[in-house]
């Protein structure tokens, strides 16, 4: 009898982005779905309505990334999808604050929050993750114990003037995936990260801009849905033929 | 009265390779083959093979990739595929002839063929695409007026020792198509570039190898149609999310 | 009367290294320095070899590079060299732990560390090093009002497996690096970054390789003067042409 | 009795930007110079200069950058400094059109003009002093047999819109560099490679500009002997720490 594939995400923020697309994604594509993030509320909302689509859904909210309030949510998703059940088969990884200020008005509170989200919880995170997987068979289409996925920004590979603190961040977020992916791509674990290099259209972002003709014009700006297309398209590359690494933009961006 | 699309691959080798793997899986999504390569009896048997499965094929053998070779080809392509039926929509720069040697050892004539394959070739090749592109329609779907893919290496994004001049020319086909990317992003030309890391399995590594451990073993090789595979997955991404570049290698290729 | 420049250094390890060397270089050049470590006892006697060579020198440890800590040195330093006197006009942070673990073995502890040293501490070096310069002029010849360089490593460029924390930390630095330079650019503050792409010759290397002819051959490993040496040059390059960023690797180094 | 150092420096432009300074700098450091350029008066012109201040020099104009035509010009360099008397210590890249234009524009004639003096002369150049530096002895202050460093731009690294002939040549230059870089580094020979970030203040920049604020504002453009001073500092580099790469840019360049 076989095992009933799970995903993982973490960072859903409001929901409405990149996460929840993903598990939206993942939902239609036969993934249960556990749900990591620190606002409780949206977090069950979200699990809600992908209960009313039909997937299977838990949400896990965690009052920080420090490693301890991740391992709890670990602790618990292992619980609600019991191993002689489930599998643990894809992970995102979508936390990781953002910080625009210029450099002396970053605070040590910044810093301390933008290092938490994007290390210290990207390495517990991973450090779950990875140990499931590694627990699992290797599937025989994709040839995968299962599929990591970082979402990174313009600021994952370029510090720029107001992200010194952001761009720390997702820096790191990058290294921590490319050396996952070197050393974990030989046990057929699969690691990849996502540039995204340009707005996402998400609840706050169309409130700050209140643009109806931004949100409209398809190239101007990144639909959460067409990024999760992507993560899917990632999940299924077979084992000749990896991604760790792409970039996704809007047609029209400038870069 | 809808058009019919066509894709133009240059570079087919010896076919069984990228290139003929990707004029398949366009041609199971619907498209007319145009073929453009220097070995017309490899080009006739795989136009042959297309048009046996189903497919619109036609070859058109070269000398050379100089541009006055690639211009006539495309004299041949507009004639075989006119612009009141058919419309170029997709294309794939596949040339580029590799050279391994020590420097010292690296002749003018290496230099000459590299040069010729991987950028006036890929220059003239690009000039008649994009022409090409600029007549057409945006797709509703996609946002693309069409999408141009080059196959790169990890030549090109590291020179290394026996490398100069194949990394010259891998870095060189790179530049031209980001630059490419950024200046008709903003018509709905999407232009891609992937980065193969590591050996594609083709009749020709096949025949060098010898060694049907490796051919089997689908974690240290990569197929030619799990290239063509994400080559269409670019084909299809839609306007808010295009990819540039991607990675491509085996699950245990160590990198 | 003109005011006597300072260079301050941070990250010392047992001295003998880089940052060491640092201090005995500038010193040459006429600076006053002020060391930042977290050994005691190894800050104070290279303390006073710096003054045993004549230069003005003192020495300020701290525990750790909490943010705390680091402006606690730096209040001790602004009333050691008062700005009536001096003007802090150079900075080299060289401190940031190496971890070189399979990840799975990587601690929370680890991650704690090298994320202290290498962003945490980071940012409040730069914070008051910032701070400092812009109270400078600009001088004559070389057009700044300050530099700040950073050492980095393979790892700031490469994750690699058994790097994954190293990898994070070095990304990261660099990052910060990178948008300071773009920030203080325009204020005639001039940052930059290098990459020690080798070992190099401390006491901590010597021993632990114990192999004369390792140390002997110039040419497999970097010396802490030579590095040194890179880092005055920086210093003196006029405002026409600045570098942010340099590698540094033996001659013989396989890369 | 040993033998004089000679530098031979391709790229002279007009004179009076980045290879006469280059030619300057190493004269004043004892080099005898060959000068290779296309333009035969302006290179007279400046081996006159450079005689009138002292050093010894000679002057060899090409036709093109063809490898034939290089290939005459090494002729004549070994016999104007015969290698009992000289020995060939020094070189410097800094050929290479620049075209900027709509790639739509774009004519194979700029295509044809850019691979020819960014990669064909490049190859010939680096072939003729490769083999020269590998006759010599391994000089006992800086471990070297000789050193060639090759000017880049913000184009070796970035595609742009109106970039793509350039970036193609300049991407090829760099690959080129980094292959030799590191195949005979380990015979002590060192070669290095400039990114140079901005405009160059030369006669051709101030005639185009036309604006004395720009070219007395010391913060917004290179000076070519500040260029050069990073290429004598190269030069001096010792065998424990070389410089592949190096980014150079006005303290005020937006980046």
């Amino acid at each position: 009898m076989s095992l009933k594939p799970v995903i993982v995400v973490a960072g859903l923020g409001a929901g409405g982005g990149t996460g929840a697309a993903s598990a939206r994604a993942f939902a239609k594509e036969g993934y249960s779905v556990a749900l990591i993030g620190r606002r409780a509320d949206e977090l069950k909302t979200l699990e809600d309505d992908l209960k009313g689509s039909g997937a299977e859904a838990a949400s896990f909210a965690i009052p920080s990334y420090a490693h301890g309030d991740v391992a709890s949510a670990f602790a618990q998703i292992h619980s609600r999808y019991p191993s002689n059940k489930y599998s643990i088969r894809a992970a995102v990884y979508n936390a990781g604050n953002g910080v625009w200020k210029p450099f002396l008005d970053v605070t040590p509170e910044d810093v301390q929050l933008v290092t938490q989200s994007n290390i210290e919880g990207s390495f517990a995170f991973s450090h779950h993750i990875i140990k499931a997987f590694k627990e699992n068979s290797i599937d025989e289409v994709t040839g995968k114990r299962g599929v990591l996925i970082f979402t990174g920004a313009t600021a994952s590979i370029r510090g720029n003037v107001t992200t010194s603190a952001f761009a720390a961040g997702k820096f790191a977020l990058r290294a921590l995936s490319q050396s996952l992916a070197k050393e974990f791509g030989k046990q057929n674990i699969h690691v990849a990260h996502s540039i995204i290099d340009g707005v996402i259209v998400t609840p706050q972002t169309k409130a700050r801009r209140n643009d109806q003709q931004w949100e409209q014009q398809q190239d101007v700006r990144l639909n959460p849905e067409s990024i999760a297309a992507s993560y899917i398209y990632l999940a299924k590359q077979d084992r000749s033929s990896w991604t760790w690494e792409l970039d996704l933009r809007p047609a029209h961006e400038k870069w």
